[in-house]
């Protein structure tokens, strides 16, 4: 393989002719053996900001022009050729082109400056490849004088985070809502069907398969107006604020201007942060963003737990999941509730990125936070693997699920827990005595009435009507 | 001494005489060993929460006798006298008196049972005591049949712990105020002071201690406003929703009008649930509401890591806290970072926190989470936690916090970082020239300019004035 | 209240007459306000830490005078009375006296200083109690030159806590132990139960009771065992080592010779670190110890989380648990898991300290880490919560557990489960054929096999005894 | 693209007609959206498995023959050549071969079975192509029948899960001996020269070089035992244990010698567990393994936090890191501590893979663990990523890393901190007053002392000798 050579201030390294990355994220490899690799939505993201980056700077040389002419100073400036060109290969690294050449694996050290000079490599390296130079050809397309111009490492890549994240957060928010409808779904459809509300896993007291498909579409209504709130945090970005937040080396205009153009073109509703060394130092955004999406996974476990245990041959499997794959190698026709269990290893995954998210949130040192690649990793970990849940649950889970409403009604008529329904209309002690004659053989509230002759079946039919035994509370006329 | 005998489905239990609490108590006790002492903050709540149920219950005997007068069915009612007597006894306990009765522990299995019926039997022995009775005399004053009438575990006993959580964010959102305040007087203070801006704990750019300060006021700002919004989540309680939200075996007139008593009774903003089943089985309000406290605690910890390393004779002491106690028993003079230190303890505790809460309510299994004592305890202990931490900041820390601006200055002017803050001026190589020199003997930018010559004195001084270095980016007329 | 005041060199304060803290511990409160109750056992650790200082101390001076009889130097010594006076405290407070008086709460910065203080202002004041004087009067008994002599908070705070975790750990070594040999017993006598065997929650093959319970008391055989070795770790102490392990200011007699004292005194197996500056600031013996409770408690919510879920309703109710207390207010006769959720609940609080440990154990800086009050109290706490769960589980579960051994046999010759077990005997495909007869009528295997004549029902009950299904592996003999 | 058509009890898909995967590895992938990818280190220990699965096979037939020779009954054997295919088959897989074909990804439910299938659809493949036939062709060589003969995804996945972690012990031990080498180097180049210790980030009592590096070296002397000591737990296999460890189907000759096959093959201390239910079900040797890496990654978080610390520009550099890659694309010459914010990004990430790993192990059912394939692969993610550090912090620190010994001690020389050396000869109040003069002017101890005349010239230097300031308490001689 045919080898260019390149140099930096702590000497020179061979890289494949070919490669579009450089000699900082060849260092960058070897100083970081992690393995894990880096996602390509933020890296993508990094097309997007960096092409903000380099529109902002093109209007920004127009603008002096006109408004200095010929008194034009001579400040360095960007060829606008080379302006061009890498304007144009930012697009295509936003499109994920040219992704193979980023080599800076999840976890690094730096607070991000190798994920930037790896982009800025890349960008370099395909504008010089469109200008018809060969890569490394640095004295053409410098990656930093020209890829990384009016920017910090400190400003880009947080800002190229908030974009990845809003972007998945755009994703999750539908994602949530079309579970929450699937559920809304099942509410509708299993309202009237009676089933025993647990406890503790003991029987409790009436309740429907209405009621519980209820209780998740309003976790998941929470959910989706939780989601939907998190732009307002992640929004705020600190692009123009170079280093620190003071902006310092930067032009005004390009401060002032950056935003709006990555605003327009993301369609996203990126903000310029107040206080641009607050947003850079502070990554409490992050801590917060990610905690709803805990919130989510801890109600997605609880209703893939809750289903799992219906749906269980241990449980009686009330409940019934689609089949969606051979469970066993061994036993065969078994099949495992395997979508409870992924989203519950993804929940847990979640709980895991939560408290890594914070704990390194929480060690940013001055005016910086070194932990941010790490940090971005497992915030968009943490929403990829929810939107998979949700997605997945909506497809394989619930999509299918069928409830077994005869045999629930049955359990329940059969059940003690029924008793206590009767209390408003036999009385507290005749209620214990029903309940303790069910026990034995298992007998159905029905038998022991037409036994006991309690109440003409009507009545008790009439008592044991859903909309009766579930509205909110007794009535006056109830006792009378 | 003297002992009473209390009596359940389960067996008899000798009881001191005079105790208030009675053989459920007790069996909890030997239940669940653990010796964390439970938040009387709860228990006071408790009493605030049967005081609404206790005043509803009475306008509701009203109502009935009204609306049916002689119709009025033989319903069992608890007696006027007992009425009476029982809400004078919670109107005590929520005054957190006879909390040396209280003995269920902190860490206990039962959903909150114990609780509950602890709470139900001081009450029941404190109007027994007030009637006359013994305690113990529960043929008077029962702790199921008249403590704990038109109530369940599950429904009292979240919803104290929601009273609780809402009076301590109460006295939080006024700590965090504080001493956001505090560093907003410190901004104001130093704003022209430079400093050296670090990033990775190296020299970076230009920064002043107006910047720092402020970068801790605007992230106590969103701290402040996240607390003022959870309120909006942990108002919600499911009162009057029984065993599992279904209200069975409760008066409807007593589902509609408890809230409201409660309202009225604690000024606080508390509303029912929508879906009364919903807001008993799910616990995510709680994990959020954690989560708003564990942002808190990172930006607390980021506060005070910083304060302390700037503070410290390693970091050579730019920052001046004030002495709080001796700081060794065998270096004498010795004085240490002891506010930082509690507070990143605290801060600690709150992550851990963190996890548990929003493990245990992933945990909920259908109509009930089993795991509330525990959680409730966790989500007061951090906000007790983060009250202490913003109190003992702001008196203890900030209020005697002193900058050392002179040092700060030079140091800042001897650092090749201020050669940076040239470039637009001199260009960037002859920049990279002064930072050279400066490195070798610590030279000021002063001396190194009057010997290079490179800029007029006042030209010098000007560029380095705080409001020229620290503006967000330069302009057209910077450059020319 | 009579007040006295005490002074140090940050001012004064005043302090009830009779206290036994002094000025340090006022401080303490008041920098630290947490309500965390500070462990006594670490309080009573520190009473046989202090009186093992003060005897090596007298040793010390006995063996100078006679080395050196009337050559003895000026130097200073506590007056024998007075350390007579200050060991006689030191006894006190090992066994628990004086606890009122120590108020420094569990949360507090300054790597223990507040501890040791309080301790040391305990003992001169119980000591010049002992000699006729007022609390107070330190020109006589001083707590730092006199109570703190040859010590450092940071190595006498630490190797206290080592104390105190070491006299649990033989608690914790006992109560596995029995717990293992309860679950041995269950083993014992349900070892021929048959069972079916759950993965996933759904049927799978053939098992017993027998198997169930010794993969408890296995996985608690291990326990025991890791437990029994953790002393190995926690037993080395860098007592003498001073301020940061380097002794200074400290008589070599002292550094030699005072943890063969310790040892003497606690009957534990204490030793000196090899390298006490390595024992002072590096804290990864708490992390490994934690790190084995961690795994206990993982067992420990395997093992229950198991027997809640044979033990529900919801899952036929297979075991019995003793009932323990009564398990609604409004569900008459509701019994309640009650002993899993509270050893679920520990087992959460047990990884949420885990989680705590490690970090604050990771932030120690350079000679010392400063977070050593919240460390030991997190591991105190798990230690105190890990024996009281396995006592309660032997007394409260275990003891009174009985097993539904006919409707277990009976479910199992009713599921296809069975049919599997046959496949050596009669083929894949007949076996198959079986488990699809069997399935819509919940038929026995028993008689499908008498309407098919597949085995003589001999052959069947020969295959069908546990001894045989559950034998590791079939063998020749069976396939002829 | 060509097609071939695949089926299961589910249904059918069209599968590419040159891929080794088949219909179960494409449902796990629709079933599972995660896109995490499985590390390699687990595919190819699963090949090892494979490998000594069917090696055990083969000899078992060749038992069988040669025991019943023409008695030999007519059971399903896999027939020889296709035995000779898989096996070869399962060698590539242990190479690493066909790795782009295991579509399963990182997090998936079903405790594995998707694992387990991918591979044998892969050995069937790639064997079926060995035989002259194309992929697909299940008659001739079956996934389930054939590749899976005597298995259960319950015992060969987690078996190759501990062959992994084992390869990957061995080369953790190796890195952290290396590591501590590295230190202990250190240590020795360093023995004399003398630093300023500090507690709390304040300046305390003298130290070494030497005494920091041996702290190092020391707590990975522990890491280095830990480690070794992890293959005790982790050696213990299921293989054989079938399903749930009942090793239902399977027969004894295989379940007694596959296990000695699989540690000929690996070379690794692999033993069969005593009792197979037990370690299918239970799975505490993770959580205790994954603790030991833990307490590893505290140590190295402990270790490079200091290093940074005292190498930072913030605290004087008195170490000087080797210089790595340009540290900011704005700040020329910026060099920045990567491989310590690497470390501790490593460390994070292992802490929260201890906290998801004790969680999901706590979560086991009855017989078995569902979370296996998210358990291990944090469990390997953990230790990759520690030897990636360890190896890092070796090549890119350690090696280069420099002490400014003159700064070092001339430091020292002006701390008051020197004084309390000085106290056993000067007594306590001289050298408070020392102390006091040192401060203002930072004045050397040497200054002092010739202004003072308190010691003779000589007779400080014999003081100040590292040999004398660090020995372990001073003696009798040394006071008179």
């Amino acid at each position: 393989m045919e080898h260019r050579t390149e140099t930096d201030f702590l000497g020179s390294r061979r890289i494949p002719a070919e490669a579009l990355y450089g000699i900082n994220a060849l260092r960058a490899r070897e100083n970081f053996p992690d393995t894990t690799i880096f996602y390509e939505e933020w890296y993508r993201a990094m097309g997007l900001v960096k092409q903000a980056c380099y529109l902002t700077a093109s209007s920004y040389y127009k603008a002096l022009e006109q408004k200095l002419g010929s008194a034009m100073p001579a400040i360095r400036r960007v060829p606008a050729p080379v302006l061009e060109a890498i304007t144009e290969a930012a697009r295509e690294v936003s499109a994920g082109q040219h992704v193979a050449h980023f080599i800076v694996p999840a976890v690094s050290g730096g607070a991000g400056t190798s994920i930037n000079m790896n982009v800025n490599e890349i960008i370099a390296n395909v504008a010089l490849l469109k200008l018809g130079f060969n890569p490394g050809n640095y004295s053409e397309v410098d990656p930093t004088e020209h890829a990384n111009i009016f920017q910090s490492t400190n400003d880009v890549v947080p800002t190229a985070l908030k974009v990845a994240v809003m972007l998945l957060l755009n994703d999750l928010e539908k994602s949530v809502n079309r579970l929450r409808g699937g559920f809304e779904a099942l509410e509708g459809r299993y309202r009237d069907n009676l089933r025993i509300g647990y406890t503790q896993m003991q029987e409790a007291v009436p309740s429907s398969y209405g009621k519980l498909f209820s209780n998740y579409s309003d976790a998941l209504s929470r959910d989706w107006w939780r989601v939907s709130k998190c732009f307002e945090r992640i929004k705020v970005v600190n692009l123009g604020g170079s280093a620190i937040g003071t902006s310092v080396a930067v032009p005004r205009f390009f401060v002032m201007e950056v935003t709006k153009q990555l605003q327009h073109l993301t369609g996203l509703p990126v903000t310029r942060g107040e206080n641009l060394s607050d947003t850079t130092s502070n990554l409490d955004a992050f801590v917060e963003v990610h905690a709803i999406m805990k919130a989510l996974a801890v109600n997605l476990e609880k209703i893939v737990n809750d289903i799992r245990l219906l749906a269980s041959d241990i449980a009686g499997a009330r409940l019934k999941l689609p089949q969606l794959q051979a469970g066993s190698s061994i036993m065969p026709g078994k099949v495992n509730p395997v979508i409870p269990e992924f989203v519950i290893s993804a929940a847990h995954q979640v709980y895991a990125n939560d408290a890594l998210i914070a704990g390194l949130c929480a060690q940013g040192c001055l005016d910086l936070n070194a932990y941010l690649p790490l940090i971005g990793h497992a915030l968009l970990g943490s929403l990829k693997l929810l939107v998979a849940s949700c997605n997945t649950m909506l497809t394989n889970m619930i999509s299918g699920l069928e409830v077994d409403t005869t045999a629930s009604l049955d359990q329940l008529l059969r059940s003690p827990a029924i008793a206590t329904a009767l209390t408003p209309y036999i009385g507290y002690h005749k209620a214990t005595e029903v309940a303790l004659l069910m026990k034995p053989g298992h007998k159905s509230i029905l038998e022991i009435n037409s036994e006991m002759k309690l109440l003409p079946a009507e009545k008790l039919e009439e008592i044991l009507k859903p909309s009766n035994l579930l509205k909110a509370g007794y009535t006056i006329n109830d006792l009378t």
